[in-house]
């Protein structure tokens, strides 16, 4: 039975990391709200007859079985469809560097709305300007060089995050990369100079056959300013 | 052999999610910073030749076992130390809430820190008043609401979050709940009155003869105004 995955339809958002393991996966599945209408999305998330209520989407539904918050997601996925190690060290390795992945997500989203996410961008303006300094200046590359370092020192070599073989890590760093360069495409061309491990794993991740697909395809969403990763010029430098 | 918990010394913060649960658990610990000095956390966490090196702290040691990332950590010590169900959807479930009180933890800091945690206090003043009358005004009660439903759903009954025993979800829930409540006093005793589940299970856990032992012992460090929660008169009301 296919999957079915519950998000904004009209976004990327958090819901792209898993939109993204389960192309890799080549995993069947319904975009829910994209195929049935926000609706449908909204009909489940309320119902009050739900054991275990999402917070907010992402949510998975596989079955009788209904996951919420990304990286919880993807640590089910990750054991189901084969992109994750089997031994406990390595899972829990890919969930750290998941869940620091998250972190940065929500500081990139922070960029654009530090004050509150119920606001509009334009009223809080001044405060992206500040906050968004902060985050080119210090977190960018402070990240990039964790996943450098990362890279580096895994003993079956640079080509992926954790082990010999793709695992959703790598698929959650392209999509990170890929939005922070659409979001701040001056300070990531800078940055990305020292993170060459990072630049090459993210070009592998792209050019894996099922990415690939996905990416040409119109389940791809293109980044826009209601996502995650927004590209306001005056907030990149 | 004895945990190793690597974390500031000084205050509460992220570490104190693993401290309670290893208090419940009754698990031998050394509080590394606190025990050998801060240097002896920097030092592991710089080592060269770490294979797994965490972003930031909290980071646990396990014999060799070395795991960052505060949910990471609570996942791999809920399996070990028997604070999580032992089948997958509970598993799954109880991660699930965790990630969601890490997403408010992140709130509960960013309300004095909204412009960026390299910035004094002080210098972000402005921001952090508007910031911080948005969490109280909308996240507050959003998030205890989403507890309240979780708990009146439980088909175990209302006494945890997650079926018929304690769970790490439930000794978080107290932190986030003790830590809201020193931050923001007049903004909790008005929110808590709609959350009498959230209440009682904190009132629960407070009473765990283990948890009661450990909250009156100097092992806890007090709140004060370096750690994720901190009383700003001027943000709360």
């Amino acid at each position: 039975m296919a999957y079915e995955l519950y998000y904004w339809p009209n976004i990327q958002g958090r819901g792209e990391f898993v939109r993204l393991a389960l192309a890799e996966a080549d995993a069947p599945y319904v975009d829910v709200a994209r195929e049935r209408g926000t609706r449908a999305l909204t009909a489940l998330w309320e119902a009050e007859d739900v054991e275990h209520p999402p917070f907010a989407p992402p949510f998975l539904k596989d079955g009788k079985k209904l996951i919420g918050q990304t990286a919880n997601i993807l640590l089910y996925l990750g054991d189901k469809e084969g992109l994750a190690p089997k031994n406990e060290v390595g899972r829990l390795w890919v969930n750290q560097i998941q869940l620091t992945i998250a972190d940065l997500v929500s500081e990139a989203h922070d960029t654009h709305h530090p004050i509150g996410s119920d606001l509009y961008y334009e009223d809080q303006k001044p405060e992206a300007l500040k906050r968004a300094q902060e985050f080119r200046k210090g977190r960018i590359a402070q990240l990039l060089g964790w996943f450098e370092t990362i890279l580096a020192r895994n003993p079956k070599g640079d080509s992926f995050l954790v082990g010999a073989r793709l695992t959703y890590a790598d698929t959650s760093l392209f999509q990170v990369i890929e939005g922070l360069s659409y979001a701040f495409p001056k300070a990531m061309k800078r940055e990305l100079r020292k993170a060459p491990r990072v630049v090459a794993l993210r070009d592998r991740v792209a050019a894996r056959p099922r990415i690939k697909a996905y990416l040409q395809s119109a389940r791809r969403i293109p980044f826009n300013e209601q996502g995650i990763f927004r590209h306001y010029p005056e907030l990149d430098g």
